[in-house]
């Protein structure tokens, strides 16, 4: 089958085995892939991953010995597998187990190829009225929701939103739907106008005033972002981190300490609760930009680091025509 | 009067009237006082204070004309005087009033004098089995007690505490009353000792092992401190920062975003509550070292800076011999 692989240094498309579902897991058929920018990062080196790349997808169950009623059926795949018998696993919690594979990210081949392998466990049946182009969000949206599993948020309750990116865009949405009143802070006015008239207010590279907000999620990765977030944030509020950084940079704890702030790392979310949210309406396609064929995936992968660019997706069904062109074609 | 006061440059012994209590507020006959590494801080520059310097004190009111029912009674003060008037002080948090002023510490003369003025609702009456050598400790014992406020600490907890400074000491007491099981990591043996066996173990200048602790509670104000902190957490753990810092460091957020870690910023904590625990026995004295006259207050606060010393009192009457000498004599 084909893969989109990276060696450490190069990403190309390679001719490799299907793999062999281990017992317990399903051998999936993917057939459609999103670029997230975990897959750019990766490919600069970030976690030292080598294999195939991707890690959102949507799919359909060729083969799963352990649950054949969902062979045939289709499924996106929680990305976190983890060994099913330390303290982690049996909270519920394998995203956080120490042996744990990560799809496309540590151990685990991902999902820019013609079949992946997960646990059965992982797999979540996806709603019929849920296209392939609003499920293939399942996996980010479910990140964004995942502030709301951490914080109460209450309707009305005023947000500051740092970064329009991939993430910041969902979380825009997720959190709208909980009748929260989002404002924004990006460089990049293009970006935010992709959020649909959400934000009630937008700062465009220029911060809002201090101790403004009493809940603000970080979402930018960069460190403007985290000073903006701790400049922004009331005393006694809380800020959500939802993007890791790429390296350190010089930092004071001390108003963190001094105005009471509690700051909340935020990784993975739940899968069935973003599904709920697809299926009840929330359509994150024209967060598309592009769609390619994985044949084309280096160019994908290209594509997605251009300014502006929010989603790209590389599909898998070679008979299938691409609805969104390239926007560089 | 006498009162201990920094210029920005100097600390020095001056003789100034005795302040008139505005509207609301109590002259209080100052009859003990603690150093606190805050008031060595602001010696250096930190908070831009001048003034007369001490926020931990014990005192009699002397005058209150809103409360003549404390007049001549004994007493302890909570240092942050908000504004009464904005939505901090409505919510019964005028410690963030925007507008407040700060015993010793942000434009109002402190408790390193004979007197000083306060609200009289900043006052809190100290139950006659609570010595002053005791009721001295109220302010950093109810900073400790924040932690169980802010969180819900279960008996049996296992927790890392960093450092075994001053407030250290009392974090380790507190948690200690509550049932944790309290490791404790700093570079001091001798600081350590002076928790009189309480830590189950010590780490003695050497971390622990990195995920080992559901809560990390970080006393030091050190950069090294600091990533101790972020390393021994466990994934879904709480990072409780207790100190402030005096200067940046470089840092990289991203293991609290892949380990969903919660960092919480604590600083001051309830009056009531550390006067309970006071009257129910629980007992600090162990951890004066020396207490000195006001006359000699420049001596000691150079004694509280020296390695090895926790907490160093300034005794206001005149007529009284210290119990504990100090240690350089």
């Amino acid at each position: 089958m084909s893969a989109l692989r990276f060696d450490g240094t190069t990403i190309r498309l390679e001719d490799i085995p299907i793999p062999h579902p281990a017992p317990g897991e399903a051998l999936v058929r993917v057939a459609l892939a999103g670029v997230c920018s975990t897959d750019i990062e990766i490919t600069k080196g970030y976690m030292g991953f080598t294999g195939t790349l991707g890690h959102e997808f949507v799919g359909i169950v060729v083969e799963c010995d352990s649950r054949r009623d969902i062979e045939g059926r289709r499924v996106v795949g929680e990305i976190n597998a983890g060994c099913g018998l330390c303290k982690w696993c049996a909270r519920g919690l394998g995203r956080h187990c120490p042996n744990r594979t990560v799809l496309g990210i540590l151990g685990r081949d991902g999902a820019f190829a013609e079949y992946l392998t997960l646990p059965a466990a992982n797999l979540h049946l996806v709603p019929d009225n849920v296209p392939d182009r609003s499920a293939v969000f399942v996996e980010p949206l479910a990140a964004a929701l995942e502030i709301l599993e951490q914080l109460p948020v209450k309707r009305g309750c005023e947000a500051l939103l740092i970064g329009a990116g991939r993430l910041g865009q969902l979380i825009a949405r997720a959190l709208d739907r909980e009748g929260c009143v989002i404002d924004v802070l990006s460089r990049s006015e293009e970006k935010i106008n992709r959020m649909e008239g959400l934000p009630r207010r937008a700062w465009i590279g220029r911060p809002p005033p201090p101790a403004s907000y009493s809940l603000v999620v970080e979402a930018s990765g960069s460190p403007e972002g985290w000073t903006a977030a701790v400049n922004a944030v009331e005393p006694r509020g809380y800020i959500v981190l939802k993007s890791t950084f790429t390296d350190g940079f010089v930092f004071n704890p001390a108003p963190l300490v001094i105005n009471e702030v509690t700051l909340i790392g935020s990784r993975c979310g739940p899968f069935p609760r973003a599904l709920d949210v697809l299926s009840a309406g929330l359509n994150p396609q024209s967060l598309i930009d592009a769609e390619y064929p994985l044949s084309e995936g280096v160019i994908a992968l290209e594509e997605a680091c251009r300014p502006g660019v929010i989603k790209v997706l590389i599909y898998l069904d070679s008979d299938r025509a691409p609805s969104v062109h390239p926007i560089s074609s």
